[in-house]
């Protein structure tokens, strides 16, 4: 903010030539930057400029923070370095478009991609934007990212999705990674189709994303899984038929209860860690998928002296974010309230405090926080 | 041999009433018979006769042993009880037919599948015979096999298929298992398509079953990984483009090599262990799959910590036998030279020493053989 | 009824010998008898008995009416005979099964498949039943149906479904043919996917069981045409997010104003006659799919001059009914209220005037009725 | 050759500066141009320069003529207008390539696709590069094409393929148009699987390639159908089990004594008239699939009196080139002959005469003819 005004105030007089007059120590902006783990800090930062015709600069309106995010600070991703800038999530406004975009203007209000693509490798070819030669997932990873005033996106044509008029900012925002990669890692790749039934283990934001979508293909049961009552709770509100704190309960048990004794269609993994997988493998009927979300940091234990003969497949995927355009119409079209996952909000500029809260999950009830930089 | 010449003597004499005096002690047959772990006999044993009214009795013409077989000789299949007759391929002639079979009568050739199929349960109307909830794998496991002269076979019409005049018997036993197997596991579940790379590991009778079905869909490339170098002689002369000897060779960097880095489209374990598993996951390429076809006893490390941003699936599967009509069709039009697979040929009666054959596969280079009871 | 109470009576005098003393002539019921184009009667007539073990016999609790008995009814179908029983839905109680009947015995709560399967011949195995050698669409059409007191359905095992306790008889009904045709032919052979847009060209009974069906998958729009307006008003009832009465609106010109002048993804023709085959054609989007489910009586014209180049796809399909038990669960978790389709209710006796209401659609605002056998 | 020598002597005097001593009058080429109907010249021709960052300028080393150019001469296609280079298949060697080509580099050797691709639109993504909104089939129809010396190749990183070292020019001249035209919209859309019967209406060029590609799935019976014997000779020695020359033969009893009176699984239509539309009708088995591949004219009679129950799916597309890179995998691997589709050859200078040769395809026995400019 305060630097827009300086930037204001200063080149008011002088109109005529800007680069001469409003250098580059005051083309600044605000950005949450890493510094090491543990260590990050909401600090000015030069403003990005495009670097190639195919670029965009795009001024973030609402961003989120992700999981993701927490791991970079904890330094389990080392490839993010000290100075980077956080954040794969956001809608915003075209601030300049690169003489190769073809698809954006200045001034078109846009929702950015956790994932970039070229649209020309072999992978972009494919439909798998994930492992894009060229992007895949670099935003707040290794190219600076989204938690900032302003972001620069590579590929812009092909990494961003133009907003129709009258959409919500905020259910939107949801749609950059959380509710693609619930819906492509869990829901698509489990296979689910009417009348199945569905656990997913994990009710955090990711979790719930893939029950919202789950309900795409009408399955005649859902069962949420958690150790924390009130996300279920939250399942419960957003459609899951049933709901098991394994804290508590026996999960396997009352699965089997639940249907007819033979487990589950479709499982999906939303934690990471080798318990849930574990779990997710005693609950999958023959003939059944097990698509894993999670990221996992370790290796895990599977069963194949019983599971080989039971016919069943487990996938993974890093979001493709093919889907993106289609949730878009779900979202515009009401199938879809991607805005229930949406439970704080905070100005861009408190994003310290965002990030506390995020933290502080299971105490503050967190799953998604909206920062508006307005 | 000697029952059928004892029970013509007695009869000779009373042909008009053969019930009276062809008491039931001597409407027996032989049959390879197990007594617990490493206890195998050639041995006298009742024929089989119609229980319901959906079975047939089959002479049996042609059988051959597989690698199961061996497992439970080892007591590896705690079911398989004492005095079980072994064997669960083969093909014969109807000698009886049951009052509700409607499709074969006293006469007809037939292949019988390993997978007995009740027709009418859910899993069976799903196409997922193996887990036929009246069937599935029974023969020689939970009732009496086919490594005997007669054999009764439940649900007959679609457990078994009529062989066209003019077949050759030996390339049709070759259907009962160990073919459909290495393509419904192998082959379907890796979804080879043209121009994919594709790895077996393993070139044992089921991975050789799997490399000849996998030339059904075209693929680029066919690596066959194995320690035997007779057996990757053989996986050469049946297709294979380029062969692995793991004992010798570093298999990750050759098929690293051959991919232009990548790893390959589908990977197909053929083997059930650990270290065979460990390897397919390292060969495979991102967006591929792997799919098990080997007999595990012990679970395996699953690499979750890379593999979760592999976009892979990895599948289970104990055959359906839902593509023995296909395959038979592949056989009679040449597209499928199934044969191949034969080393060598033995009576049935000799079937002591075909097992001595077959135990000792490196040593004799065996890879299936064929018993004829003529 | 009287037929019923006549036998408690004669026979009550001489329990032990039924057979004897309740002879043929008052072991009848009631049917709907077809007696020749135009010509039906509700009759007495002999109940029908057990003919193979593979049998069973229903006692009627509710059936329907069909479009297609109105067309039997004009002589449409020739292979339907003077002397048959019309009618191919229906719920039930097993009043005696076959010998190899496995999955009923007398007394169970059964739904009737309009589709006979035998389960055993290639098409069956193939999930393709509308096709099977020994069954199909026979009830009401090559051997006696269910508009009667009793019926006889052959492969019972695999031609009826279980009714689980507490269901909702009426709702059910529906899934003999109506949602399983709607569903087969026209949704699931459109390949609907979640954001797609949908026209249905049709808003009778069966047109308005794909509007339910393609719910199943969250289609973005979807479109009903029709020119009458009180379906219409139901299919607006029942989740069409548009609809146009193309008597008075030009149909085309509107689908592609709602759809960025793309055309539909998807195309259900639920008529029958070559001009909603034509405005389909019309309605289509580059890569869409039309899926036929109407009844055609003449040829129609098919545009490949201009659909050569549209990447599109036509399907065809007699209901196979492989979706019942699928739909079934979906009627009882409440993601399909099928029961919305019924309009009218009479007594199995009072079938005549049912059939009067049902061929005055227009005028009584027909959809579905309901006739019980109470 | 002419001109390239000109300018090679004008500019060797001047080498400094080009421009000035090489005026644009002498920058040219010859090229096939179209003059209105009937009217072809090969004449001299401005050499194409790149007009936007993301062309290339590709030298032609070879090309070929496609019975789509005879259509345009015939003035079937009227958006081609007098002065318009013929020609969208061949290979070549960049001559200069646009900033924004990241692929390619002068001197690199090319495949040129029949369909221009930008890669971002919403079609591109899809894969559906036939519908592309700033390209699909362009070139020799919007713009210059391919019979000339030089060609512009707009988007020319996903509108050209890398030809690897040791490739035969010859053989991937036929992966332009024809190959791919005959897998994707015949052999992909009539979902030809191992054992399927398949039928080949037209053994025309892309007849022939569909019946090279249709070999990719193993099929157990390909029958070609068409009225020249020396075109049904040649379909014999490229793998089609069976032939029928309709002028002399009952083409629908034939079909149906192969196929144990079933019809086939899948029909590809390669003429593109109502006659041989007709006939695919008639040779479909219940549940088959029909796939267009002809380029119509007028509408067909679709027969939906009878087919409306058959469970059948028609499908037509223009191809989009996405199996490019496959088939050129499968003509390296040795699996796909493509050159066999070669008969005749010319310089390119002799282009007049080819296109005679190629018009008297009967006459001549012409399949496909290969034009070098060396």
């Amino acid at each position: 903010m305060i630097s827009v005004i300086l930037w204001k105030w200063r080149c008011h007089s002088y109109p005529d030539n800007p680069e001469l007059i409003c250098p580059k120590q005051i083309r600044i902006m605000k950005a949450l930057v890493y510094h090491g783990p543990g260590k990050k800090s909401w600090e000015e930062k030069e403003k990005p400029v495009i670097q190639k015709a195919t670029d965009a600069i795009v001024r973030i309106t609402k961003t989120t923070i992700c999981g993701t995010d927490l791991h970079i600070l904890k330094g389990d991703v080392p490839e993010v370095t000290d100075g980077r800038t956080l954040g794969h999530e956001g809608v915003g406004i075209i601030e300049e478009a690169g003489e190769f975009v073809t698809k954006f203007k200045k001034g078109d209000h846009v929702l950015i991609s956790c994932i970039t693509s070229c649209a020309v490798c072999d992978y972009c070819r494919k439909g798998m934007y994930s492992h894009c030669e060229n992007g895949g997932w670099i935003l707040g990873h290794l190219i600076d990212g989204t938690q900032a005033e302003y972001v620069r996106i590579p590929y812009a044509d092909t990494s961003m999705y133009k907003i129709p008029e009258n959409s919500d900012e905020e259910a939107l925002v949801m749609l950059s990674d959380i509710l693609p990669t619930g819906y492509e890692c869990g829901v698509l790749n489990s296979q689910i189709s009417p009348g199945d039934t569905v656990a997913i283990v994990g009710a955090g934001p990711v979790g719930l994303a893939a029950l919202l979508t789950a309900q795409f293909y009408s399955p005649s049961l859902v069962i949420m899984i958690d150790p924390d009552d009130n996300r279920l709770a939250v399942a419960r509100k957003m459609g899951a038929t049933h709901t098991i704190n394994n804290r508590n309960e026996m999960a396997v048990e009352k699965v089997f209860k639940l249907t007819d004794n033979k487990g589950v269609d479709a499982v999906i993994e939303a934690v990471g860690i080798p318990a849930t997988f574990e779990l997710c493998q005693s609950l999958v009927a023959p003939g059944g998928r097990i698509a894993n979300v999670g990221v996992h940091g370790k290796s895990v234990e599977l069963h194949l002296e019983t599971l080989w003969a039971k016919n069943i497949a487990i996938t993974t995927r890093l979001v493709d974010t093919i889907s993106t355009s289609m949730l878009m119409k779900t979202v515009q079209s009401g199938k879809l309230n991607s805005k229930q996952l949406i439970t704080h909000r905070f100005k861009l500029s408190e994003i310290i405090r965002a990030y506390d809260c995020f933290e502080q999950a299971a105490k503050e009830k967190t799953l998604k926080v909206i920062l508006s930089n307005d």
